[in-house]
């Protein structure tokens, strides 16, 4: 067929910071999917992005592009309102698997289409694949049919969405151009809007363990998605949270499981509950739910049973033992005093290296293993009593593990000020 | 084999507006041209280095990974010394042609190793095939017994030298990172110091029909390559010459071929003798012949002496009738005036479209296209009178040509001031 536009003139425009027209960014994405527009032409057009940016209508069209490139699933059939969260990725993040039944629970339908781990940061299907029996994948017709019965529905997403992000991320991780905001923005959002919800929360992590390191750069990414969001008729807000520290006590598959069935069951570390109920709230005032206090849930059962219905919806069974790991070991403290810092990246990285985590796509990751902590920053700690435990089922992994944590934790004798887990909210 | 280095932490680095080491740089120039660094990451680091730049030591690394990876020619058993010019192309510069004779007549030896045009600037072999018989390929030994014999050898660069930036330079072409004065820098200059002449001087052009259109862009350009040439013992000068109009009265191959001969015989237009001079002198200098006088050698034939053997060893007739156009077409003044002005990119185009240059390296030439002008800014011109004259096999091209001509010329009241060639001496 005969092209209408040529790539090198897009990616010199863009490379002297012009500003690409509608068609031209539907038409380079297009192509690209089509394989007219190659690889390395991607690529510079990527890094001329990453460095010299894309105003808030380019990454809009930049979006409907990737949409375009694949399909739109349809929610409008259901009885309920639809509500979505997505969270940019942090240590011991397993908010997912007690909100998405939470808010089901309240009457608000939680299609929460999912990915897997890649580095440092968990993935919410390999923390699921811990519970024996679970299955990530389901057709479109089930996913419907699950919406309609339980409300909650946590799978993974299928390669129908956005085909043309698939492509472009993968190229835009061996091309050092992943931290481009409009692009990332994109990527998230292209997923989101196709995906069909009416309402998306925005989880955007700042912290050493987050992607976003510095709260601008959190900020622009947060404002950046609730504009594209916004503009594409989907109710969007974002909430800035700490990822300085982990969230909760656990970081690793099957222990991060526990941890939200603790959650469910009305107990669980604070900061994990308070997220969930902040996260909660937004999803269901966007859904036009305002009448249902989402911390009764947690307390009566309601999400509990939502979330054992859920699981076994997917051939998971709630009452089976999680795994455990075949060895264990104890981080302890030197001295008495107070943990003044744990760095959400020291952690993560720990429990990556444990064997929770992938370093390429294709590996396979433990159930059990991961780190679980005993003491959290402003928490008192005494002389040879544990801070943490690591779990692996391969105990050679325990020495890069402790490098990983080496001065990443510190015990003093004053305790630090306990920052609030929600930053800001951004609508 | 096992990677000292990653691509994609060579390219943050130099994304975030760091500085590459030289193990980096020598690693992903070679790893480049292994394949094992991928054309979408090369393009994604030419990208990052065209908005970021490289520092001196950077390009001096940069050009000595090119010269690298491919082998080097050695004058040194030479009876004479040896220099060398670069131009980086303008329109009617066919100043290659006289000057390598002229040169070689008064006892330097000219290894002058050249390209074929692409876009509106034309090329050194493509000029000399439109002499009957003339090969541009030449084998190593050949260069070095014509050198002995004859003085001057004009002829294509083999493949061996530098056969990164060949890669390199088609990737840029498609990626819109041509632009790149530390890229263009070490392209041209890693050639040169490979090709292993003793002086090189750098003929950089500035105008409309020049790659740089703005004499700060070619004097950072000059400027890089001077250092680089001087870095690796290059006896190496620059000059800023204008390429706001064309140079000479020809543009287009056999044309070219016809006014070289002109300037050899002592005669031709004047700013073609003068940049001539200009140049031979500063070989001359380079080399450390100071008392002879290269305006002699033209006066007295022993340049056109030089010449005629130089085409001669190359199978060419010196003496055969140039090739001449299937058809001709007058561009009149409409007035009486003086020439105001007559744009060297709107000729160069004119010409590149009536068939002497080529829109694609595979693409076949006219030995006898192009563009002749009976005037230059300052001459009067009659109503009526040809102004230029198009030259072209197919006259099917008249129409875009004249096209490209259009709003490139005017005729005034008022001479306009008469630029010198020769803007500025950079060493």
């Amino acid at each position: 067929m005969s092209e209408s536009f040529d790539a090198v003139d897009i990616i010199r425009t863009k490379r002297d910071r012009g500003e690409l027209s509608s068609e031209e960014i539907a038409w380079v994405v297009d192509a690209y999917t089509r394989e007219v527009v190659a690889d390395e032409q991607m690529s510079a057009l990527a890094m001329a992005i990453l460095l010299n940016g894309m105003n808030r209508r380019e990454i809009g069209d930049w979006t409907a592009a990737m949409i375009a490139s694949g399909e739109r699933m349809d929610f409008s059939s259901l009885s309920r309102p639809t509500a979505d969260k997505h969270s940019t990725g942090g240590v011991g993040d397993k908010i997912t698997l007690p909100l998405a039944p939470l808010v089901a629970a309240c009457g608000v339908a939680v299609p929460q289409l999912s990915g897997r781990g890649l580095g440092h940061t968990g993935g919410t299907l390999d923390k699921l694949e811990a519970v024996p029996g679970w299955r990530a994948s389901l057709s479109n017709a089930e996913i419907l049919d699950q919406l309609e019965d339980v409300g909650a529905v946590i799978c993974a997403a299928g390669s129908g969405l956005a085909p043309a992000d698939k492509r472009l991320y993968s190229l835009r991780d061996v091309t050092g151009t992943v931290e481009a905001i409009p692009l990332i923005a994109s990527s998230i959002m292209s997923k989101k809007i196709a995906e069909g919800t009416g309402v998306l929360v925005l989880d955007v992590k700042v912290g050493s363990g987050a992607f976003m390191k510095t709260e601008p750069d959190a900020r622009e990414l947060a404002e950046t998605m609730v504009a594209l969001g916004q503009d594409a008729g989907v109710h969007t807000v974002a909430l800035l949270t700490d990822m300085s520290t982990p969230l909760g006590l656990t970081a690793g598959n099957g222990l991060e499981v526990r941890e939200s069935v603790e959650v469910l069951a009305g107990g669980g570390p604070q900061d994990v509950v308070d997220l969930t109920l902040a996260l909660a709230r937004e999803m269901l005032q966007g859904a036009g739910v305002e009448d249902v206090d989402p911390a009764d849930a947690l307390r009566d059962g309601r999400a509990m049973d939502v979330w054992r219905r859920m699981i076994a919806a997917q051939g998971g069974d709630p009452d089976a033992a999680l795994p455990t790991a075949a060895e264990t070991h104890q981080v302890v403290a030197d001295r008495d005093g107070v943990l003044t810092e744990l760095d959400a990246l020291a952690v993560g990285v720990a429990a990556w290296r444990l064997g929770a985590g992938r370093a390429r796509k294709e590996d396979p990751v433990q159930a059990a293993a991961g780190v679980e902590l005993h003491a959290k920053p402003g928490d008192r700690v005494r002389a040879g009593e544990p801070v943490m435990t690591l779990h692996t089922d391969t105990p050679e992994r325990f020495e890069r593990a402790l490098a990983a944590l080496e001065g990443g934790w510190s015990v003093g004798d004053t305790a630090p000020g306990r920052p609030d887990v929600v930053i800001d909210r951004i609508a």
